[in-house]
């Protein structure tokens, strides 16, 4: 039997019940991408009734954070990136990223980094966590052109992701063991000029 | 037996004696580093004659790439980079970068990558090749002072990185499809930045 471990006061529920539901939420996210996967299509894929994955997960966010098991909830964590002056939005964004990272979350960060490397629905479900859980909603609450925002938004994960691979992955120093003011200080200013500069 | 792809003019030589070699030179470099492993050593633990080691690899920076199956030599790449306007070197370094990994190359390239998220022996070998053969040949061709180099050249190392991990494994669009020029005027002056600015 799979051990299932409570992340949130949800019932954890029956596990096969909850592994047939994660398993048909992988799949619609990763092909369907989060926007147009529907807990109704999910449920039905899983065999069960929509209630019961809306009473295992919770809401639509939260069963996709499930299926990349990733304890965090950027909904939480962003208000206070875009709280305060905007010109210091980058080191904010550097700051709570590795606030997450250097935490004990950033374990299930790095598993899923490594996994994205090397699976393509992996790396298909980083990818809609990405737009649509992170940079969509530090995006939209900032006054830019919209046909920008895909391409501030990506330059933006570049630098973040690389920053995660050379800290926590690869390890080169100084980076790996750098303090988060010094990589604010540095970092903070090109996710600055992402969001803010002109683009060709 | 294992197949033997002749990257170079030199002679592939054993399938067996070739391998024991490799594995050697990968538990050197990885161990001891770049600089203070030694072909000596190499040839002694692979129970061969320096002689040839140097028959086989050629010089200690080919077999040096030859354990991380790179067919790609920085040195031949980067005076390009470094020549012309010191402003631009960003730009060129993003160009060049680029050049290679959208290359045939570039496949064994997106495979090393791979390989070093998942394996700490192939990280380490990854982290000795961009210090010593990427990072240390540019910056040691600007007038910097030496104390900072090792920071700035993580922070490149930071960019660079994170833009192969969204372009070529992780395939975020639209950084995945961007041409070379959207990419090199938006990221060259980020490199610029972190190998000139005044650092923390």
């Amino acid at each position: 039997m799979t051990p299932v471990i409570r992340r949130t006061g949800r019932r954890p529920g029956n596990p096969d019940t909850r592994e047939a539901i994660l398993t048909a939420a992988r799949s619609a996210f990763a092909e369907r991408g989060f926007d147009a996967a529907s807990i109704r299509q999910i449920a039905t894929a899983a065999g069960v009734d929509p209630a019961l994955v809306h009473h295992y997960f919770g809401s639509k966010e939260e069963l996709f954070r499930a299926t990349i098991d990733i304890p965090i909830d950027p909904a939480v964590l962003l208000p206070a990136v875009l709280a305060g002056d905007p010109d210091q939005i980058g080191e904010r964004l550097v700051r709570t990223f590795l606030g997450v990272w250097d935490s004990p979350a950033g374990s299930a960060a790095v598993a899923l980094l490594r996994s994205a490397t090397n699976n393509e629905w992996t790396a298909r479900l980083l990818r809609e966590f990405l737009v649509t859980q992170v940079l969509r909603r530090v995006l939209d609450q900032l006054d830019l052109d919209p046909a920008e925002l895909p391409l501030r938004g990506a330059l933006v994960a570049t630098q973040m992701i690389g920053l995660a691979m050379m800290r926590y992955v690869i390890r080169l120093e100084p980076v790996a063991s750098a303090t988060p003011d010094t990589l604010a200080t540095t970092l903070g200013p090109t996710i600055h000029r992402y969001l803010t500069a002109p683009l060709p």
